[in-house]
């Protein structure tokens, strides 16, 4: 299990999210948090292409800093819908547009993760299907004045007020937290096995 | 939104269930606990009628004891996997059992959710397919010594060491967690427009 394979090394977690500091303590690991300040501007490119690449940014910028020893971990989550990919919105204007955008339909949210070891740093997506209830424009209203939407890649938050918006979710539910629990398992089992090598 | 529907009564959850009280606290609630100890034996039945009765006994139990206007809310989650339904293990070995039987497998959750106000009941349920990863004995053994499993229905927590066994969840996440909010939201609205009439 995770905290086994972690037990004997320092972990920063290159991310300054809540919901990830708190799914790491739910994994029952202590990581130090080194938040990796790079403006993440959207691009034409696929959102799974996007994602990882705003994480290989962040875990590189990180192992850079940190000991040799230290593991680096770094995830980006977006949300994509038609050709639309959402981040976190600008403002209030946005957040309205990106939820009525969200409404009666199912979208993608994205996470890239990557794990930075001294000179190594190996990264994968993980993709989920969420399917949003409709929302009026009320709930709209009602939910902006709540805060939550204006921190969260596609102007909501599934572990808060916005759970109460979400009618399924397909795939992997902690991806839509912010951070794919059961492929950072994998990952990490790749990464460490090539260290034995 | 549910905090606003709520906000002029006074609830009280009929469930000492460490996590949906925090699922509460998501949605901006406060409630009261006054948990139903009732036994529940599994029968012959399908499982989403057994979480169904679950959760009213527990509904009435309750509301037997509040005073009008109070808002009760109760629930209950099985396991069902083949023709098996799992509650909490009876103790370790137990647990060993059924993480065996889910492991590799989807197997479906199922929580009986009722609302009680006054002489009114009103119950509902959802149900979520889970799939698991194959899980090794040294998993199981590791899994176990984290005391997790064994307060758990299915011998599981996926909100805690248990997810990172989990590769995928299939519908609404929060009923596996043991309290289906946006069921929750749309039997509220049922029982509250009732009330307008």
């Amino acid at each position: 299990m995770i905290h086994e394979m972690l037990s004997n090394y320092q972990l920063i977690l290159a991310s300054a999210s809540p919901r990830r500091k708190e799914l790491f303590s739910l994994l029952g690991l202590n990581a130090s948090i080194i938040p990796a300040d790079i403006a993440e501007p959207l691009t034409e490119e696929k959102p799974h292409i996007q994602a990882m690449n705003h994480a290989n940014n962040k875990a590189r910028f990180v192992l850079n800093t940190v000991s040799k020893g230290q593991i680096v971990i770094a995830a980006d989550t977006l949300v994509a819908i038609d050709t639309n990919v959402l981040g976190k919105p600008k403002d209030e204007e946005q957040a309205r547009e990106y939820l009525r955008m969200l409404s009666k339909r199912d979208h993608i949210v994205y996470t890239g993760i990557c794990i930075g070891l001294n000179n190594h740093i190996l990264c994968d997506y993980e993709q989920t299907t969420v399917s949003f209830a409709a929302i009026t424009e009320n709930e709209i209203i009602s939910y902006l004045k709540t805060g939550e939407p204006l921190d969260k890649a596609g102007a909501y938050g599934i572990q808060g007020y916005g759970s109460q918006f979400i009618t399924g979710v397909h795939g992997c539910y902690f991806n839509v937290m912010g951070f794919p629990i059961r492929k950072f398992y994998e990952l990490l089992q790749v990464l460490l096995r090539s260290l034995e090598q």
